[in-house]
């Protein structure tokens, strides 16, 4: 991967800590920082990040240069790849590691535990990412290219930043010091864009493997590039596929249109069904396990800078949709949603046409949920409208999705939430926010199920960054600010143990 | 091309004319046949097709594994292909023949005018073929395949049986008697699957070139194996495609589901719009020119065997669809449809899972038409019901189809209907049953237009042979029953025609 020299010098511009939080001081008028032990650590780490920023956006491109698609089965191999290379890059750092078999794509597990006596923290990333519609990319997908401060490329943001940053905080301390401050531990997933399906019961056969104390999950954002955040909630999800079959084959629309039912038809027909007017499910007892947000929560939200028309900028969009009578971040984080995410029927290749009458039409669902609702129980409400409402001459067949993320709440009145919550204010010069996410992370439950801690998110892709869509992209810039942003995390993190214990 | 030698017997077991006829006269227990003159001279032509068999089916294959599908620009070699490999064939046999420009795929001319003092017969076929959705073929569509007795290719039936069968007939009067009974000329379309966009102009700016006294269709079908048939009705139709989009881009279905619109949704509920309850399209004045069947037309249906089930079993249907208070074959043939022809939107590749709300969602739409209904009308008319019903957030772009075939009838008391009644009674042993299509050719109403004659059809179709579907065939039988009704035809012709001049 040659990196064009004016890019890599851009990247490589060596701003020092104090620089960094001096100038985010200023900007955002925060009491000045203090002379602390940890901030005079830092310099060394920040001196070694700088001296390594080429090597490290060298890595960086590697691995997002592999196409880790977890769930096309064509990419398996690309997959354990991705693995193999996390793998050897731990072990290179003088790291314990290993590839977990998990019956589907491999887990990752790394381990540095020579801090005895010290508190253990575990961090959690995804190294598989989402299929790609490669015609919408301005170039190939797993053909990562620096552009403008950018790393284009599928993966970029989600997650492969947070694999990266995280080992090259590692890097940072076993480079530096020859040590970490606290035992680590990492967990990276290869199953994340799939639904984690096999995360839960790796988790459970090996539970002492990623004992810990503490739990980061590095597969997080923040809420702009300005504003850090902490995530207070997540939402869970299910997703289904059904085809409609109103023949056995596509039928001449001349010879037999008239008489024949359309299977697009049918389809469009049952898709407009489970809508209300008013942009809500249709779907009976859909909202029956949504418990009503809190006053903290509709609070939180109330605080938060939101501009809508930031936000339909970004996409293009010309209308904000949804149940007006609650705020559109509520809707976001505190409300369930049933989206089309594929539809297909008929003849539809750009080029040529074809007169038929399809026989069979494809549609797949995600929801998001939220509170006590299941993703079983929500497909099965799903399944339910669906054949209450088939068309004549429609019959249909369901491909229930198996991976299912559980909704999940954090806490912030918690001394791991407050560790974070230093970090972020430390880098950034100011305190984080509390968001909510729309988004689903079934990994995070695992963590909290089987080791009892909760996965605070300390993660820096930016909303903007086109996750799962065409041309997504990370900041070079968030790659230090995240080392940083760690590196702090860990030293702040072993301090206050420290101080805790005497 | 190798053909198997089991399969290429059962193509060559030769019966000779008068055991056909003798047979379905028994079968149908018409009348005994006379001793006609045709008919004596005819057994030299039956002689000829039954020997050439074997090289007739080879020709066959051969033009049947060009793929010259003319809605896709990569595949126009290929439809000049087949225009070139009919021309050769056409000029092997004596006649003159070229492919004229048309600003899009060529048309091929070809003509025998030794017949001085005779009329002119025009047949009318089109070479070129629909696209194929390669998956559910049980063959490579254009590596056609003799199996149990039928051609299996893209184009077997639709229409490069006009093609053959009419090249067939002429090379067997013309390698039998060294003449044709008539002057015969051929006008083979190369555009007809993409709505003949350019027949009509290059129609008109040839006159002379296809001037001729009668004309017949190629391109149709029998009702069934054993019941010839003559079409009285063809449907027009119109095409159009639309794109719905409500993002620039796809966007996280967690990351904004709950405030933003969804393309697969929107356009599902703008299909669904289209129709009313009954199965009627809601498009307002969509109906407003169709002149209901007269009596003649409701009392033609009301005689043909119309078997709902035979129908529904063909398709693997379940229901029969439409509008009750019609006949099934009433709204076949006499009312115009709304079918919607592909639809996609989001990921829907067979494998992977994207978590998006997809930004745009495309559907074409193919209209049949009749009576006074025109294309551009009913094209305006959707385009007004689409932008009314237009959900919040979406926008819409056209694509409107720029090839429209008018609806037509033709005339039963007319001697060019007789001629061609004559033949099949004589090849059938029964008389054709009058029949309408659902299907459109526009063709035939511009061969009206600009040379004042009417293309009665006579093809060997049949309606199981999954017209424009996959796994498309025509039977080997047909062939030579086809070979032999365009022979009669022909002679038939001459001798009723120098009858009259005498």
């Amino acid at each position: 991967m040659t990196i064009s020299k004016k890019l890599a010098l851009s990247f490589f511009v060596s701003l020092n800590l104090l620089t960094i939080t001096n100038s985010i001081a200023q900007k955002t008028k925060s009491k000045t920082s203090k002379k602390e032990p940890v901030k005079s650590t830092l310099l060394s780490y920040e001196k070694y990040i700088d001296e390594n920023n080429d090597a490290h956006l060298k890595e960086y491109l590697e691995l997002v240069s592999i196409p880790s698609i977890s769930s096309i089965p064509e990419h398996k191999a690309d997959v354990a790849k991705a693995a193999d290379w996390i793998v050897s890059k731990l072990k290179s750092l003088g790291m314990t590691a290993q590839t977990l078999p998990t019956g589907g794509h491999p887990m990752v597990s790394g381990s540095w535990d020579k801090a005895v006596g010290k508190p253990t923290v575990l961090i959690y990333a995804h190294y598989d990412v989402q299929p790609v519609k490669e015609s919408e990319w301005n170039i190939p997908p797993f053909s990562p290219k620096v552009m403008d401060g950018k790393i284009f490329g599928r993966g970029s943001s989600d997650d492969k930043s947070g694999v990266m940053i995280s080992l090259f905080a590692i890097e940072t301390f076993l480079k530096t010091d020859g040590k970490l401050p606290v035992n680590v531990k990492v967990i990276f997933e290869g199953e994340e864009e799939m639904g984690s399906l096999n995360f839960n019961s790796t988790l459970e056969k090996n539970k002492d493997l990623f004992k810990a104390d503490f739990a980061l999950n590095a597969d997080g954002d923040m809420y702009n590039e300005a504003t850090p955040s902490i995530l207070m909630s997540l939402r869970g999800s299910a997703t289904m596929e059904f085809n409609i079959k109103t023949a056995n084959t596509d039928a001449h629309s001349g010879q037999f249109g008239g008489k024949t039912p359309n299977s697009a038809v049918a389809m469009s027909q049952i898709i407009a069904s489970l809508f209300t007017k008013e942009g809500n499910v249709a779907v009976e007892g859909f909202y029956d396990k949504v418990i009503p947000a809190t006053l903290k929560e509709k609070e939180m939200i109330r605080k938060i800078p939101y501009d809508k028309t930031e936000d339909m900028h970004l996409l293009g969009t010309t209308a904000e949709v949804g149940d007006a009578t609650f705020l559109p971040l509520e809707r976001l984080w505190n409300r369930p949603t049933l989206e089309i995410i594929g539809l297909q029927s008929g003849y539809t290749a750009p080029e040529g046409h074809s007169n038929i009458i399809p026989g069979s039409a494809m549609a797949r669902i995600t929801c998001r949920l939220v509170s006590n609702q299941t993703g079983p129980e929500i497909n099965a409400l799903i399944v339910k409208h669906i054949n209450k409402n088939l068309p004549a001459g429609a019959t249909v067949t369901y491909k229930l999705g198996q991976g299912f993320a559980k909704p999940m709440k954090f806490l912030d009145d918690t001394k791991e939430y407050r560790y974070v919550a230093a970090a972020l204010n430390e880098i950034y010069g100011k305190q984080p926010i509390q968001i909510g996410t729309g988004g689903s992370i079934g990994s995070l439950v695992s963590i909290k199920e089987n080791l009892g801690i909760y996965a605070y998110s300390l993660g820096f892709e930016l909303p903007d960054e086109r996750w799962h869509s065409a041309n997504e992209f990370f900041r070079i810039s968030s790659i230090r600010k995240g080392i940083l942003t760690y590196c702090y995390y860990l030293q702040h993190l072993a301090d206050e143990e420290s101080k805790l214990k005497k």
